[in-house]
């Protein structure tokens, strides 16, 4: 049978913690049991919530899965998210940790379209991370400026750009002329240089209105879309994905998403949010903290959404991992070492804050790549590098001991 | 010039509140200001966030008020919210307690469609509390049973009976299906007893498929919509809200919604999302949880959430408060108290489990409503109702002085 199992922390007295469980597997599924008569039961049965398992984990904390029958609901995000941390969601302290999808349940979701084989076919770049820069300071400046900007990162080696997620349709730089423009300025680069840069616009406005843009980005011959997902929904996300005449690939943005995510008593968790529920709703890419920059996650935690995402699945393509915020060259070595050949390097400041502009700072970023990747000491890398070399000295760097 | 200030409360050290404000101001608009040239700061100047106060509220707590610049997003809630609560969600202890939207900024906005008035003139009921009640354990039962439970709810002279929200589209009771069954059900009372009876149904499936399931309702007659809206996303809300072929009231469920309220540190103030935000985007009616039941805000709180929906504006037509859960008729007068004649008073086991019925516990609801309007205390007005006895008997009373 059909089910999703959702596993909850709870904080709080653990003397009753099955009692609790009973009562939200009945409370969230058919309402009552014991006291229906034995037909009744067996007619209910299929529709019945199951307690699975309940643990005290330390002083007042415990761990809570629940078995809910597919049978209860409709096959989409917001009628099992619903069911499962609907009302919950606003009974005390409770943190919505994991869900465990049935494989036929699972069938329903169309994962990543693209998933990291796709977008490294794209850019025709295997076995290394990959590197990806932000616009800086977009919002004001028109075309020309948006024009410049994009070429030195393309000019730095960058692999992908992204949109600034607080850049918006506007009459400086229009959705489509963005889009428009940037493929001109990295065809421009790609006949220079022979390096392919993709760009990620940033999908906005009205969630009956993304659809139609969405195909029009496609026709203009976009690249890659961004998406402030948690600004409209998953299941939004999910149709932008299953829609065969957008066909593009979705970088997922976490804007937002730490108002459900932060708290360690309420929400949900990072891993789920982040990890699971994005790459089952279509993200080719997800951004979240490092564990290292100015915005920070545990490193436990931010190597658990990576895992979501990049973990082998019968079903789904795997996502790529973006962990964000404050990265600059030096940190790549710890980067790797946590996130690995499958992720991308993502950095803003830590590129255009460099002393040599944006192509100087994509450039230090690809050396410590480079050096990462092929096991050689960021400190002794930059002895030959001088791009590498001034980003150390403005920002320092790190060292994994092997 | 149009604008949206935010008001954040931040936990942490206050000695560089300012600071980290005017980082905040600058970082989500155009990141930085003091380092450009004079000519520069000309141009950006309408886009530059503002630090409009700072102040430290007791230790390890301040408040922190920025205007930003309506110039910055396109007007839609998805771009407001990624501008004021974006990437700051994830940015440590920070909690969204307000918007305030500049007249011109709020214009774009529908607010509902109905409204207290509307809802009203529907039941042709004034000067009282509605009453509300919720269908019991639907789940896995025939359109027999549901039409027997709205018959009782709606014989106990319940004003609107609402869908459980967590019943979806199902082979057993499909979404067309229960419309066209409940109106039949609602007709016949109304023909028999004179008392009209409304049924919210539950509006669930996939974002993209709500809008046409929404005007199949609309034509087979159905009188309200519920909506499990943080599933979903407000700007969806605010869409239905918005199609003219809809034009039906939408009552706003807060499920999933703890996931981002319940937190004193992350998230969104209950007021906001609940209360503000709700009535911008449409909403008719918002459920939350009441002081006092099985799901509790705090008093403040809740209250503060019906202030948001019914305080006079200029633009909005009023929403109705639905104070929710674990309510019996003897907290009718704590209710009154609070949220006055223009809220709606909303059970589930506090009709269905009163000893005669849902007949009963309608009746016993309705007893307890008049009391309260007319200033009998309840065991007073006991004496000569038995459903109410009876009710008080079962979960008790509450007598407030006046």
């Amino acid at each position: 049978m059909s089910y999703v199992t959702a596993v909850y922390t709870v904080h709080g007295s653990t003397d009753k913690l099955e009692k609790k469980a009973e009562g939200i597997a009945l409370g969230l599924t058919i309402g009552s049991w014991t006291d229906l008569p034995l037909l009744e039961q067996k007619q209910l049965k299929r529709h019945k919530g199951r307690v699975v398992s309940v643990e005290a984990l330390e002083e007042n904390k415990g761990l809570i899965k629940i078995n809910y029958p597919a049978a209860n609901f409709s096959s989409d995000l917001p009628a099992i998210l619903t069911t499962v941390f609907g009302k919950l969601s606003l009974d005390g302290k409770i943190k919505l940790t994991d869900l465990h999808f049935s494989e036929e349940l699972k069938s329903v979701f169309p994962g990543p379209g693209f998933g990291i084989e796709g977008i490294r076919q794209r850019l025709n770049k295997y076995d290394r991370p990959l590197l990806m820069s932000i616009f800086k300071s977009v919002i004001g400046k028109d075309l020309n400026y948006f024009s410049g900007q994009l070429r030195d990162q393309a000019l730095g080696g960058i692999d992908i750009v992204k949109d600034d997620e607080i850049l918006f349709d506007n009459p400086l730089t229009p959705f489509a002329k963005r889009i428009v423009k940037a493929k001109e300025v990295l065809d421009a680069v790609y006949n220079e240089t022979g390096h392919r840069t993709l760009y990620a616009v940033n999908l906005s406005g009205r969630t009956y209105d993304l659809k139609d843009k969405a195909k029009r980005a496609r026709e203009l011959g976009a690249d890659l879309l961004l998406f402030n997902v948690f600004a409209y929904g998953l299941d939004v996300q999910q149709s932008l994905r299953e829609d065969q005449e957008i066909g593009l690939p979705i970088m997922a943005h976490p804007a937002v998403s730490g108002a459900l995510t932060s708290s360690p008593h309420y929400g949900f968790s990072h891993q789920l949010l982040l990890g699971k529920l994005l790459r089952y709703a279509g993200a080719d890419l997800s951004l979240f903290p490092s564990p290292y920059g100015s915005v920070a996650l545990e490193r436990e935690t931010a190597v658990g959404i990576a895992n979501e995402l990049t973990t082998a699945d019968s079903q789904f393509k795997t996502s790529f991992p973006v962990p964000s915020a404050g990265i600059h060259p030096g940190l790549t070595p710890l980067l790797y070492r946590d996130f690995g050949t499958d992720s991308v390097i993502n950095a803003g400041g830590g590129v255009h804050g460099h002393t040599l502009g944006a192509v100087g700072g994509g450039i230090a970023f690809n050396q410590a790549i480079k050096a990462a990747v092929e096991g050689i000491p960021l400190e002794t890398a930059a002895l030959e590098h001088q791009e590498l070399q001034e980003a150390i000295k403005l920002w320092g760097s790190s060292e994994v001991s092997v």
